[in-house]
């Protein structure tokens, strides 16, 4: 079997949100698998000298309308949260603890991240509210809470995120397909014909 | 017959030498005119705090690589220009002289300058450069130099920039399509299917 294809993310992206409705699907396409990983774009806006769309004249009135377009193509559920953006450390923790014993759950909670945000405008920073999504999808919601303060899982979700930023990224979503990175989800396009033809 | 789509672009913008390729085909697919419309990125940047793609810390890097692909992927010649980016002041001026009085032979001549400066890898900063790439479009060589130069295509120049950043333009290219606006070459796919549709 080919190389999973890598998905990172932030989940307070709503591009990254959009690509979740569709990356699985199109990794299926190709016989391939889906690795979901979870990062923090503050520090890889840090690195990379960016700054949160929202905050920037003009390109955050294009991305706000945007969303709603693209959410509209891609027939998406899609309400830009109140607070947005937010920090997702909580809910990458969360995952990064659930994926080290249960990959195909972590998965599933991390829709349900997205969706709790983007559909249910539930503020996921708060780590209650992660708590609360995790027990929706039946994790130890008690082990779930202690995860997410223990060090382990803290240093794990900023290995990740390092990790990421050693390879390039910088924004959200960014996927990997053998190596070769593309970033927005408005490549999917280009990622999909990189795979059917193998490249060029 | 319906509005004309808008090409705004910075005659150094790679995204929009590739756009360039496609965008009066797909105009015409819809039975739509095609205006283009150059204009200078430093002061849209400064009016968005955006700055240029090659000076950013990984993003400069994906997007070098990114031309590369983009243009084996679009069949369309492409080596990055030495020096990039350049002050694209005199061709901007040269092309609205030349649109004020022949509207196809500036289109012509945007064409010839785009690839003079990413085919050719000449340097189209230099206003002898742009001189001789009208006079091979077979302009009249003398009065466009001496256009380049004249306060009224300064001021026009300055007022075209003006005018897209009021309108939201804070890259290239940048199109608009009975007001909605695109940004970027990877978005001419769903603005095919905007036309398509009528919108969504």
């Amino acid at each position: 079997m080919p190389a999973p294809i890598e998905f990172f993310f932030d989940f307070s992206s709503p591009y990254a949100y959009f690509a979740s409705h569709r990356i699985d699907e199109l990794a299926a396409r190709f016989g391939r698998d889906c690795l979901w990983k979870p990062m923090l774009l503050g520090p890889a806006f840090k690195a990379s000298g960016n700054q949160r769309l929202i905050d920037q004249p003009l390109k955050g009135a294009y991305s706000t309308h945007d969303w709603e377009r693209m959410a509209r193509w891609m027939k998406v559920p899609y309400r830009l949260p109140e607070p947005f953006p937010v920090a997702t450390t909580s809910a990458a923790r969360a995952f990064w603890w659930l994926d080290s014993t249960e990959p195909r759950a972590a998965k599933s909670f991390a829709r349900a991240v997205f969706a709790a945000y983007f559909e249910g405008g539930r503020d996921i920073s708060a780590k209650a509210e992660v708590v609360a999504i995790g027990a929706a999808q039946a994790c130890d919601a008690q082990a779930l809470a202690a995860a997410i303060d223990e060090p382990v899982w803290k240093d794990k979700c900023r290995a990740e995120t390092d990790a990421a930023i050693a390879r390039g990224v910088f924004g959200s979503p960014f996927f990997f397909v053998d190596g070769e990175g593309f970033w927005g989800a408005d490549r999917l396009g280009m990622l999909a014909e990189w795979l059917e033809s193998g490249g060029w």
